[in-house]
């Protein structure tokens, strides 16, 4: 991962930290986002895998600095207002791994399909609320081209006890 | 959404109800069953995304005429014949959602894959029987260009309670 | 599906079984496994479907000579270690899909995603390491262009009462 703001490929813009950011990065820093390290995958798999104009992106978890934010069942143990952090931070954790692939998110043409699922009791509801941490940052990230298809279901558990997992579909320039 | 059956860009096909609709609406027709207006969404997303050749559906749930079929778990709360007719109508949503992006189902070349989730019992074994109700339509509707890859799960809940819900990938004719 | 080894069109290697198979298979061989037959589906639906150079695979289940490796959800009633063998066996499955579907796996070019469901307990949180049978299978088998973007989630109930299931999609060579 470039983890050096100033190689970016994409257009740059000066933020109150003196790095050069691309524009969508820079929304991130204008929300008081940071961009992660792309995190490591869990397992035997990768975090992304490019094919023609697709970039997939695994299934994320919330995990921040290393641990998760929340752990358990939709609402019983994970209030629904922490469960949209979880999927926000899905979501950042989403755009890290992207960003590792690509070099910069403004390589991204489209973001296409997000899949989420919501460990939740027997009876929850409101996973389409929960999954829209995830769609909102992406709208706010990439605009019109952040509107994507979705399908968001509940789990009986996810992994390492993470309340809330997202995987990506992107759609991105060609090389 | 096209709601002038007459501009159809299609085959067109006279039919008893005095309009020209297209061939595989047609069936519809034949079978029935009446193409809803597309769903809003529930949430911060959009009905359908295209890339390239590829038509992405998201999740459709089985609402009709503004209310959802029937809600709960199968087959404790909503029996099996009753899930299959939600597939199904989750599967006419999906397809309205698909005319509303292409203004045609006759430019569908394919459906490529389908994804089915059941909210359902523990220890419940016939998600295939209820996906069926989904997968046969598309094979009414679309002859052997209907038969698609599936993936049909079990799931603890569902949105707004919904027994069942359904996504799509059609294979579209280049524009 | 072409059941005679010496019909493949792939690269060929002589095996102590005397039959030539590709260099991909010999690595199944190698392991001890035996390719099956492509399984029936259980529904109204087909084992893949090609778009372009993207091949969906179904979502397989762990079906060894006509019968399931095990039922139900882990650990309560399926073990982690038998879990395991379950995922590696639904990726064989996959795999014999895929050469139905191609005539060979030299085809393939690269496994682009894996989506992995575990019929669990609430609490479960080792779905990747059970998804790892279906992931590590396919880096044997396939090298770098094995490794994928994969998404590993709890689900309540699986078709037939299985404790996995495994669908894939891979990326392959042009017609």
């Amino acid at each position: 991962m470039a983890t050096n703001e100033h190689v970016n490929l994409g257009n740059s813009t000066s933020t109150s930290f003196g790095v050069n950011v691309s524009p969508r990065e820079a929304v991130l820093v204008s929300l008081g986002l940071t961009m992660p390290e792309a995190a490591k995958p869990v397992a035997a798999y990768v975090p992304w895998v490019r094919t023609g104009n697709l970039l997939y992106i695994s299934g994320q978890i919330p995990m921040r600095n290393g641990s998760m934010i929340a752990k358990g069942a939709v609402p019983r143990e994970v209030s629904i207002e922490i469960a949209i952090e979880c999927a926000r931070q899905c979501t950042l954790n989403g755009l890290a791994a992207a960003k590792a692939a690509l070099g910069s998110l403004e390589a991204i043409t489209r973001v296409v399909r997000v899949g989420a699922w919501v460990c939740c009791d027997a009876g929850f509801t409101q996973q389409p609320q929960v999954a829209n941490g995830a769609s909102e940052l992406l709208v706010q990230v990439f605009g019109e081209a952040g509107r994507h298809a979705r399908a968001s279901v509940g789990s009986i558990a996810l992994p390492l006890g993470a309340p809330v997992e997202v995987d990506f579909l992107f759609e991105v320039r060609p090389v």
